[in-house]
């Protein structure tokens, strides 16, 4: 269940306050030339802290290699990843225990894993695992040169410029939500199934399990269901399918058409916000008011965008390799 | 990559022009009393025909059991069930063979499957093999007595009026798009995983295989990104998990809350408008002005609410199985 | 759990005397020129009823394409293939049903699914299911021209001479067992994995999924055991990678070595003897003499060959997909 | 393809002379009381190095906890387990890299991966990997109280008496193979299916992954391919299903009929064997004598009941997850 992918696979393991979190890539094409560096710049954009609205928290983030490369290149056996955690402060969430936080997993891990899930800081649901995911995703870039994958936030808090939304956050004392869109050039036509693989259906499965996503939309997405059929329809417009509009967001009947391929994603504002919350204590079994300490992003949009990348990155290797447009020995 | 699911699964096969389309559903819990009879009804509302702005095609949509029952009830082994095409008027879609149709799948198919794909009227593609996931979802549904789900259109051509969202179409001679909003209720908390099997993850992958559907959101969705946290935050106000508000719409880090589960979908306006368009024809490599003739939709979402429903109690069965909270043995 | 493959996967339903038994065919490339007729040559192999001590039960076995094929061809989209179960005599099995049949399945199949199970003839048990699995083969051999699968029986009831080892049997009014060998020739090395997937692994899969196989050894085998390692070892002799011997069946790592692969699987003995039996009865709970009436054969190994080879041919076009030697459009 | 598994899931990684092997356990239940104590007395079994005729490498095999286990007990998501390699002499493989060694993966490998494997000590294909899969197996064993699964070698160079077989290899200075039997008692029936996750089918694709394994087989075995029906034939006595026989050792249609399950596996002799060999250079492509340095077992199959324990109680901590035997949450 934290395995994604048919040839291209991922699973991620650890917890945001025990020893480390990490990932193992499988199926990886041998004979790509790798080291620990060409991770850091993606693994740089996600660490945030050096912006505002991010958490001061700065985690080394150095991908450890655990197996799979050999002589600087990659074997085709697993490659697993490991990021220590260095810079733990877990007494802050102690002190929280009595009271699930709201927005968080704390109540349902509890209903769900009998109370021995590890409750610190997130545990295994915190998005610290996104960076494995990063991770993942640096080396499915590295597998398609002539593909670009580009997300930005468009979006924060309601304002399409990110530092006036942010601005309103620090001065409500509170977190706020934001939009991320996603555009990616330079596929061939032809990847995705219709049906349960289609690229959206694999795609979404994959950027549902990014931590705060609560929409996924493709092209016109949602504006599409307030448009008449011949607004919509993107009349192709030579032999190549490139189209006049891209209403589809370069994907019909589930299959990618070749045109740019266009997403947004829906991030929920911060559940750890500065302000003051009424909650459930478990142990007097009544809510009560609290406030979360912790160091916390006030939009966690911001450093999405980088993971955003590395699932599609990861979704689109995999549908290349079967596909055949990746070789399987680079 | 036509199949679905981990323990209750499903595969579908068929065209919509061929001999037939159909389902297996393998892992379905043997003992179910069942028969074809017990589908009809979610079966009938699929095939709309009925109502206005639903196409006037009629197929017969019996269930045939070719497996997997036996004296009335499931073995517990592959219950495959077809839908014989009896209704078909291909030569309407092959006369339109030059040009692919816009919005539907025809150019990436081609492009795809080498040009050996079944064109007639979207083949593998079609809507029609939603017959299928319909049966499957009707037997889900029974499966699990103490929970309900239900969808509905809210919204047709931008107007929460339905008469008047397709008035609009009918007048604008064109097709139009719509919004359904799905809601699960008498579910336990616990069900889905963090990451790549989390509820949304598992349920967008399913419901982005239903063909026109262009977006996904769960509880209070792309609002979700406009707001402050401390508004979006669900209290809980019990400890049976019961919050204030349900923005969170019944999933919190992946997992079922206990609360109503809420999403809704885009659907975009039936490609198939009566309009006349501009497209590509194959043949000449230019493109010319053309109309499509046959039977369509003028809202494909007006059919899609018992679809979506299916899809989404296929996704609880298989949830609720590996929880262990429905028997293998009935 | 009726399904296996990756890529060109398979999934199997019926029952020996319900409506059909049959087999979906999903990830077979497209375009590849395809018609019932190319089944039947396999399908008559599987049939016996011509040789000495196969049943003298006739099933039709007319595969018939539900869909996947369009103008002679596959799509790319699942094949489904049925074969319509018409020469029943259920009588004879309900007869017997108050005592479950020694090396049947009848009495695990009672306990794993509460009684509801289609118990006549085996049901879903039948190796009538088996028909499937030589049709998909029959595809898959398709698939690549270049490769050789030949099984054959070698021993039957302890004897290299199938007819003195049938002879034995009718001597004895009992049934025998036989030894069945394939060879692959034709094949490049790299096809498999280390570990779970490796050669071996996959292959014993599938072949202890064949109904009455006890035992699958590759190469040498078991007489391995009794080998020093310097007699083993295969030499490499050239650049090619051809050994002197080949003890190893070519396959070392989990991974084709190029040479000839060679397995062996023992079949145990048609457990429907025409001897009478000692066994229990179910309503009475004490065990009493019976014996089973119906027709059955009197060496089951016989009709197996070509149902080692679809198995064969259905695990090898999946590696050569995975490993891109096989194109996804032909 | 480094996966295994349906709900109770493992993945391994790593190389012999990398910086470690290891393994991901998925799917296991929360709540089980874990440390990496438990796991030694296995992991000391499958050293070998203080009985005669396993090879004096000796790993200190302790097993480091990176997640999945909290305050003393499993959490319900993944458990990474590593290796450190520390005890390594990586230049006495180097030395013979240009000889691909006869019976190992070097020559496959190097097709398979183009170079680019870890060539080290058998690198990924080692059987140090099989230290993960102990592991993993002596965690599922904690989850089945009732079940005992023991595993012997019963034959050593052809010998019953394992002493006797060894002295042979010492005295012909060559390395021997030998036959591992397995009994699992305590099973309910019903584990298993038909078919392709069939108990044999299953168990077969994992012990068929445990390096130097030529065969496997089932009950009577090869053996039942000489037998009548009526000798092979499992009386059942009692309304438990108890047999007066076990010739089908415990598995009946694919399925666990609640006798002792017993199978066998063949190990070929040690591919390291201190014997002189002839093989190709592949710097020259011509043949040549040399002989293997290194330190080895005279026999693996002395180290491999451990491992095939493990393996089977993987399978069967999986099934009865699947047959809800194993709650979720302990």
């Amino acid at each position: 269940m934290n395995s994604f992918g048919r040839i291209f696979r991922i699973s991620i393991f650890g917890e945001s306050h025990g020893e480390c979190v990490g990932i193992t890539v499988d199926g990886c094409p041998a004979g790509l030339v790798l080291s620990p560096e060409d991770l850091l710049p993606d693994l740089e954009r996600r660490k945030g802290g050096k912006q505002k609205g991010t958490t001061p928290r700065q985690e080394e983030d150095f991908p450890i290699f655990k197996s799979g490369v050999f002589n600087g290149k990659t074997t085709g056996f697993p490659i697993t990843i490991l990021f220590e955690n260095k810079n733990i402060r877990s007494e802050d969430y102690t002190k929280q225990r009595s009271i699930p936080r709201p927005g968080h997993a704390d109540w349902v891990a509890h209903q769900k894993f009998g109370g021995n899930e590890d409750y610190r800081g997130g545990g295994h649901f915190s998005a610290r695992l996104t960076a494995g995911i990063v991770a993942a995703g640096a080396i499915a870039k590295m597998l398609m040169k002539d593909v670009t994958i580009k997300a930005e936030v468009i979006e924060v808090g309601g304002e399409s410029d990110i530092e006036k939304g942010l601005q309103k956050a620090i001065d409500a004392k509170d977190s706020v939500g934001g939009i991320i869109e996603c555009r990616v050039n330079g596929l061939r036509a032809g990847l995705g199934e219709p049906y349960f693989d289609s690229v959206e259906s694999v795609l979404s499965q994959i950027l549902f399990s990014i931590p705060a996503v609560r929409g996924v939309e493709f092209g016109t997405g949602f504006a599409a269901a307030k448009m008449f059929g011949s607004q919509h329809n993107d009349t192709i417009k030579n032999m190549e399918g490139e189209t006049k509009t891209n209403h589809a967001g370069g994907v019909v009947g589930g299959i990618s058409n070749g045109n740019e391929i266009v997403f947004r994603i829906a991030v929920k504002p911060t559940s750890s916000t500065p302000k003051e919350q009424n909650s459930l204590n478990w142990d007097t079994g009544i809510t009560e008011d609290f406030s979360i300490k912790g160091r916390h992003d006030l939009c966690v949009a911001l450093r999405a965008p980088v993971i955003v990348e590395a699932a599609t990155a990861i979704v689109i290797a995999d549908f290349m390799l079967l596909e055949q447009q990746i070789k399987k020995v680079l």
